[in-house]
């Protein structure tokens, strides 16, 4: 099955939220709202292998203090499919328009995973005035690179299941071979590696239904970051950030990353922004999952409400 | 001589036309006006190894018509330097942003040769209403990509004298060896190529001082257009467009580009921004040089205004 946006009905289902679509000029980013206008604006971003509907719970909690947009970035849930455009500097520039367009005033941007990365892309790159705050959730800062300035790279994470993704289920799941993604899993990745997406099973969950694997092959193959290296995007960041730190541990036969993200880089991430003259705020949640904001909502909401209120 | 923003007495001189800056959010972006606000916007983007002031002549005589901004990009003129980041779309996005900040309505845009690839950009990926028409003056499609979809590519063309010049002058002017880039032209490069930058005498010539020569690897080694494939981009245009094409030459011992852009790619162009539904007006001008707007701006803007009038 060929699943994505061709496909709508053998690959959605409803949500809590009702969702709505934003034209950017080259693509429609599909997004759902929660909370009254008048208050101050949030935009989610969610990670690789997820869609906006993940941080439903979260919306919930949140709509009382925010209005709170959470986004499908490009080749993500509803939004447009984009072959060879998969790149950090397209997806922020997605938002950038989102905002200005829709959202219509300063806003405050949580991303989780790659949309951290993407989150961390709009506190230096946006235009002036744009962003207020960012939350960086868990994200591979350096450790999705293929070249990164510090840490393991994406070859010492994530990256041969990602590679994997693409290869059995390719380009907007041109291949769509399941079984073969399933068993070339067990025989090919750590276990630990894929349990992380439910690799198994007689069908694809229904996250992954959701995501064009060419994500996979962009970061995979370096070129989803190839124009913007994150050691130099750290140094232009613009505004206050907090960092959530989930789960992760080192490998000591191989130096591999289990986890987004390793303490060493986490620790770079800090030097960076505060070098750049900005306020940041570190958190450690080593027991956390990687989405926190799925599986503890009331965690994560807590974290980011109490760090919204310190913010000036 | 590190040329550039950092030794802007050593780099600059003065122009008929006062120069301003526009904050992008990371980048400046330097450029300059002619005309009155209540005129039709009209965006001037030039070429590569060229700045905002090659248009000098060209907006003098627009500036009853229209109002005239013509910019430098990143890594052009006055505008601000970005290692790792120059790919066609950060340009075409720097200029969406001085659209909506500066310009602030409908915009026609006419840009020549790299800068005709981004006037192309903007007529394919811009946000909704904000371009008009687009003007691609010589534009490079196809022939400035390493693995174009038709015709020659960049190595068959300009890149070598691109990469040439990136070795012997180096990222951000880092390397400066202005005698050994000229003996390696003489050595290297066939002749009607050196002649084209003026790569010879004593100092560098005006236009080069002003042009960051990491723009020359991002090319030459394809970066720059990795994510932005010129035929799908082509096949996304929304408005109307006019193509004018100048001198070129196929040479026949070795089937090399002398020129910016083929017969055959040209008429590529066309057929897929009418397959697009577009209009497509295509002017050739086999004895105009490739700066037509700087070499024969009477006959540039005769051109471009008599294409306007016809719009709707």
């Amino acid at each position: 099955m060929r699943y994505g946006p061709e496909t709508p009905d053998e690959t959605y289902v409803s949500h809590a939220f009702d969702e709505a679509s934003f034209d950017t000029g080259e693509v429609t980013i599909n997004y759902a709202v929660a909370g009254d206008p008048d208050r101050p604006a949030l935009l989610l971003v969610p990670a690789q292998t997820e869609s906006w509907w993940g941080f439903e719970q979260a919306m919930t909690l949140l709509a009382d203090d925010f209005q709170v947009f959470a986004v499908d970035l490009r080749g993500q849930g509803r939004s447009t499919r984009t072959p060879g455009r998969y790149t950090i500097d397209n997806f922020g520039n997605d938002l950038v328009r989102f905002i200005a367009g829709r959202i219509a005033r300063p806003t405050i941007v949580s991303g989780t995973s790659s949309g951290g990365v993407v989150s961390a892309w709009l506190s230096a790159y946006a235009p002036p005035g744009m962003i207020r705050a960012a939350c960086y959730e868990d994200p591979p800062l350096f450790a999705s690179e293929i070249d990164p300035a510090y840490g393991p790279s994406l070859r010492q994470g994530l990256g041969p299941m990602l590679a994997l993704l693409n290869k059995y289920l390719g380009d907007q799941w041109s291949i769509a071979d399941w079984p073969g993604l399933c068993a070339a899993a067990r025989n090919e990745l750590p276990p630990f590696m894929s349990g992380i997406l439910g690799i198994d099973g007689d069908t694809p969950p229904q996250r992954l239904k959701e995501y064009d694997p060419e994500w996979g092959r962009a970061f995979a193959t370096g070129t989803v970051s190839a124009s913007c290296d994150h050691e130099r995007m750290l140094s232009a960041v613009k505004v206050p950030v907090l960092f959530t730190h989930h789960f992760r541990r080192i490998d000591e036969s191989t130096g591999a990353l289990q986890g987004a993200i390793s303490d060493l880089q986490a620790r770079r991430v800090g030097e960076l922004v505060s070098a750049a003259g900005q306020r940041f705020d570190y958190r450690s949640f080593p027991q956390a999952g990687h989405l926190m904001h799925a599986l503890d909502p009331a965690l994560f909401v807590t974290t980011l409400r109490e760090w919204m209120a310190t913010l000036p």
